[in-house]
């Protein structure tokens, strides 16, 4: 904080908070805030309902309740005392209601993000953090060897995706992030989730599924076919192979996340498939499904050891199909290790 | 909006967008941003990965998109060109990165809540979501029906929360809002969700679960005893059982959200629990499980029809027990209707 000349740091429920705490607090509209101070004075303002939960939590830092008809905004201004027209940074996530309503308490401080320095605490993951990644990518890796059980002609997306939720479940998830069974023309839309589609021969499937295991996120995707491949589709995911693996390959100390980024797409250009990769290369992973760091262009933050990371790119054909391959990627000492280890061949069922 | 003297809502990913347009996006770290005017001229941006998603929405909004490197706070300037100086009201829930993004571009707006306009609207339910809510609370009302088969000596809350959230979703919702099993003492932690602490004769055990069905929420809370109930256990059981439903029957057209607050908080006074009543009556539940109205101390707000919310009282004795009676309640022409109809007594497993 004091690098980045940040007095306060201001967050909410979330993952910033229960990596800096321990709390996981419930997203409420009654506010739940830590304010830690530059100078060491932290705070934790939580509703009087939630005190046992916080108590609970052992976060080490003083609570302050607030009940059930007192402003919780009045608690902050007393936290802040001396920073009045500081430099405070707000939680990426926590709801604008609480940022406006602090904002009217303190309408000379300077607004800033948070994750200028709760990033550079969660991007380098420990070992430990690295364990439990590894952990939820071989979960997810199971439910993968169990989808071609689950995906064939008749079906639809939505019977499919359902059974898959309990898969994820059944390997040891506490939650089901997402799950995306995109098959046919629908495959071409990046987030499409499940539909009422009946998978038919000759469809493609793009299966990307994400769960959260004892608090970390895993997401993998994969693409399977229904009978033969549509025309156009073998070549397409051959390249796709390719430009993963040299981008999975690319990653290691000391290289830009940008450089990554790169390295996917060239190949894909190198293919003539450039213009239909149309999302990043990447996201970071850990207590979130999307965090920092992005590969993607423009982002010329460098590599280090500990920073953890999706590879996916992706090739959408509008109106046929489309596909994407994913691992997860630990930066090492000198290189990248892929936490999700299935073959990424596209699988025919 | 123009009542309100409001410029324009800026509304993100949540329930506010998906009332006003339908479409369902997904809270990601791209922006994804409703900007509707008060002159008419709404759009809505979205990164240009989600576009098919929101153009199969068909929210008859103008779409924006934006690429993946590009800025979106340019995007969000342009739509609000001319109210540069304005009153801008922002979704309660939008995150405070992207409302801190839009301030830096209009450094000379004024900002407002959104739901000074959207809780009007949204408020008063139709037909067609009362209608909703009632098939939401009748699945959950099988779902506690279920639960004196699941709740048993020697099993853990987790263990039995995990039960109830596979029946959650076998009663028909696609997705397990919350699941609070709270055993012994951890039932005076209204908020403590399951633990490892395992279920004993003697228990007093509270019960309190809710997902989505068809978009709208369930949220019923009901109390079990394993054997024989604790001492004390019995009278306040009883206490409660007449305020919630004095609460319940206080529920009219021309009251007001604190006057059926004081209802309840006053026949746990008269009883002699009153200290241990430590939270609101009740919150608002519709496509949230918390929305306005809340029923609470205070809230001057007059009920009309189409109002929907929760009357829950609790008892909560620290160290010991806690309790909570809970059923959503609907404002009718001349009263008030429960839609969760299981008995109110403690069942004893």
């Amino acid at each position: 904080m004091r690098d980045a000349g940040i007095d306060a740091l201001l967050v909410g429920p979330g993952a910033d908070l229960h990596y800096l705490t321990g709390y996981r607090a419930l997203p409420l509209e009654r506010l739940t805030l830590l304010v830690a101070r530059a100078d060491g004075h932290h705070r934790l303002i939580v509703p009087t309902l939630e005190r046992p939960r916080a108590e609970a939590a052992g976060t080490g830092v003083e609570l302050v309740d607030v009940g059930e008809t007192d402003d919780p905004y009045a608690a902050v201004a007393v936290a802040l005392t001396g920073s009045e027209e500081g430099r405070l940074a707000v939680g990426d996530r926590l709801w604008s209601m609480f940022l406006l309503g602090v904002q009217g308490w303190l309408p000379r401080a300077q607004w800033l993000r948070a994750s200028a320095v709760t990033r550079q605490l969660r991007m380098r993951k420990s070992p430990a953090e690295i364990t439990a990644l590894r952990r939820a990518a071989q979960a997810i890796d199971r439910v993968h060897a169990a989808v071609p059980s689950l995906l064939r002609a008749g079906r639809t997306e939505a019977e499919v995706g359902r059974d898959i939720a309990a898969r994820i479940v059944a390997e040891g998830h506490s939650a089901v992030n997402f799950v995306i069974v995109a098959s046919g023309p629908n495959g071409a839309s990046p987030h499409h989730e499940t539909g009422d589609r009946t998978l038919r021969d000759g469809d493609a499937v793009v299966v990307d599924i994400g769960g959260t295991l004892d608090d970390y996120c895993s997401d993998c995707t994969r693409d399977y076919v229904v009978g033969a491949p549509p025309i156009g589709f073998v070549e397409a995911h051959e390249a796709l192979e390719v430009a993963q693996a040299a981008a999975c390959d690319a990653v290691r100390p000391g290289v830009t996340a940008a450089a990554v980024d790169a390295v996917a797409r060239q190949r894909l250009d190198d293919a003539g498939y450039g213009e239909h990769f149309i999302h990043r290369t990447g996201h970071g992973i850990g207590l979130e499904e999307h965090e920092e760091p992005y590969i993607v262009a423009g982002n010329e933050l460098v590599l280090e050891p500990g920073m953890a990371f999706s590879i996916e790119p992706g090739v959408y054909l509008p109106g046929r199909f489309g596909m994407r391959i994913e691992d997860i990627v630990v930066v090492t000492e000198d290189g990248g290790e892929r936490l999700n280890t299935l073959d990424r061949a596209a699988v025919t069922v």
